[in-house]
């Protein structure tokens, strides 16, 4: 099982300021689902809030639209293949996490699932602006709850150490790029 | 002078996928800003479309409303401290661009420029939400020209050799990511 630690709602967006590819997993009834996203991004601080596209087309934008919830999971480079297949694959042909093998973990404040060999999780409530979704496939929600790793995030900080144990950055086509070394300026 | 050749409009989210830290630049009458802004993302393929961060108490902001125009630079590592301090000082307090030694080159379709020292161009026309502008500090806007640096993205591919010439992601508090190596799955 991943480890995990809870994150300070006000520096929950550190977790994703640096861009990195997201999975959002979702959950409605008994259906759930997963899926790539690389258009997610802060929108503020405190309470933090979050936005990410979610395609029409996608079993994700319906659970998503029924239940008002979806969580941000920040894969590690070692769960790439996953995270491509996760993206190229439809949840309408069938469960697509049994399918990818992926396990998952209960959430604390919302139905959709936490997925296993990520490194960070924003727990999100969808706020609904009916308006962004028609026209943008575009959701604002708030984070509720956050964790991480905290071998590779603590304090507010990123620090990777290990070459699988790192976020990664979606090009296309099946190429990443793994987030890179640190520096400071 | 900046290497620089058009971006094929339809690829031109493959400059920001990534989620690298940007440089928004702008002007209006005589007036002209840049800032630094990690909160942006594509929202659109064809036309393509990208959202972006604008906090409403920037000059940036102030010249976005203005003018309806926007670029979104993407820098180099190499310029890394020009884009903290384009991110920790106000342009209300005098020519940013000329306290930082920021230099620049006329777009081609927006009246904001193009700042030396960045890889990609994304020159963008506001499309107006009231709503998103107000409630969240949201600008969502068209692309309506692009740019690279042919050296390291050409037919849609981002592709860093060298140390300093690669994109970067900001953490918080002055520390950045460089973009990793890239893989494929």
């Amino acid at each position: 099982m991943s480890q995990r630690t809870a994150v300070d709602l006000n520096k929950s967006y550190l977790l994703l300021n640096h861009g990195p590819v997201t999975l959002v997993s979702s959950a409605a009834g008994a259906r759930r689902n997963v899926m790539a996203a690389s258009w997610a991004m802060p929108l503020d601080f405190d309470p933090p809030k979050v936005a990410v596209v979610i395609d029409r087309s996608t079993l994700t934008r319906e659970l998503v639209e029924a239940s008002g919830e979806f969580v941000l999971n920040i894969p590690s480079l070692r769960i790439a293949e996953t995270v491509l297949r996760a993206g190229s694959v439809s949840g309408r042909e069938g469960d697509k996490l049994a399918a990818l093998k992926i396990t998952t973990s209960p959430a604390s404040a919302v139905g959709a699932p936490l997925v296993e060999g990520c490194l960070g999780w924003l727990e999100c409530r969808v706020i609904p602006e009916p308006e962004n979704q028609r026209k943008y496939d575009l959701f604002v929600a708030e984070v509720v709850a956050a964790w991480a790793d905290p071998t590779v995030f603590s304090n507010g900080r990123w620090s990777f150490q290990e070459e699988g144990k790192r976020t990664i950055h979606y090009r296309a086509g099946g190429h990443f790029f793994a987030t890179g070394d640190g520096f400071e300026v």
